[in-house]
């Protein structure tokens, strides 16, 4: 195992944890790719877990449930603060804990979520977005985020034909998704740890590109 | 009825509809005291309704149940962000539109209560509870708050008599409550708006005192 040596104590370079988030629209392929990103850490005797958002806990989850509920009338604002809310419980109960004692966490979205969806998608300023990162994900940002992109058509499609029933979010306007999408294409441009990966291709296409650039970047 | 005529229109000034907030630690009388306020609005033939916080919506009820649940390891900022999520819902669907339409509102808490109970009661920064006060309440802020106070002791006997169980927050120290009571009463002396009344007298005394307030501050 290589070492190094700081003035205060040795660290294991390996055994570095890292905080990993997947992002992108309905349909890409975000929950096969982050089993992958897993997997890669796995095969190389690391420990890492996969979670999700909105969710990743049992408070969350229960958030997650009104959140998805056709039924519910939520306004932008309390959508949100929701997310924010599942957030926050995700960060203090499964990321913060599973990164400082050493195993990696790949999550299945995260804060840039809220910029694509309640920021972009519904028309909340970014600004807004900022107050909420701020009080919540300032101590816990990723090291990559993986965005996954793909034509919205062809993502909606995907999603229709798993027949798991389309949720309230699910229902909204293409025009919805795609401005969700060109809002994490934008994002990509200001953030250096963007990995932008092609999911429309066929999967084993996909996954062989995720595999390069997890080897380039992460190499274990 | 009384009227006045603006450049604009013609404005009825006893229609104008009140927000009004009740504040006050657990046990204090504020759901008996919010009745009395509406009351005092029916009993002038104007529209009133009471609301409540944590609540007061379908969604808002939801979140009600899962920060009152005894079962649930809820962090502090999380459920700073689900009492303001909730909040938010409260005010888009109930408060907002009886406004809108002219029909008073009694809310049995509010936003200080977070500044009571997340910020003193919790120790979150106000600097943070301020940036989702802004978020959220910055347009809809009472007209008056009436703040019931009581020894936390005698408040707490009175939660316990009740017989209906002690959930999560209940169960907290006497210590909790009375840091949040101090917190109320020193925003009190910051915001104008503030009624004090002694709840620790007998009801039918508390209830002659609050009424007297009504009478001289909102007369109809």
């Amino acid at each position: 195992m290589e070492t190094y040596t700081t003035s205060y104590k040795q660290v294991d370079v390996e055994e570095k944890a890292y905080f990993i988030a997947i992002e992108g629209i309905e349909g890409v392929g975000k929950t096969t790719l982050a089993q992958q990103v897993a997997q890669y850490f796995h095969k190389h005797g690391r420990e890492a877990k996969c979670s999700r958002e909105p969710g990743g806990t049992a408070v969350a989850e229960e958030i997650r449930s009104l959140l998805k509920d056709p039924s519910q009338d939520i306004d932008s604002v309390t959508e949100l603060l929701l997310m924010f809310a599942s957030r926050s419980h995700h960060v203090s109960t499964v990321i913060r804990p599973a990164l400082d004692s050493g195993i990696t966490v790949i999550s299945d979205r995260y804060v840039d979520a809220s910029y694509a969806y309640q920021g972009a998608g519904r028309g909340i300023d970014d600004a807004i977005i900022d107050k909420l990162a701020d009080i919540v994900c300032a101590d816990t940002m990723p090291d990559y985020t993986i965005l996954i992109t793909c034509d919205p058509n062809v993502a909606m499609q995907r999603v229709i034909d798993r027949q798991e029933g389309i949720d309230r979010i699910e229902q909204e306007k293409m025009a919805f998704f795609e401005s969700a999408q060109n809002k994490y294409l934008a994002l990509s441009k200001k953030r250096p740890n963007y990995i932008i990966i092609d999911g429309e291709e066929p999967l084993e296409v996909v996954k062989s590109a995720l595999d390069k650039k997890l080897k380039e970047l992460i190499p274990l």
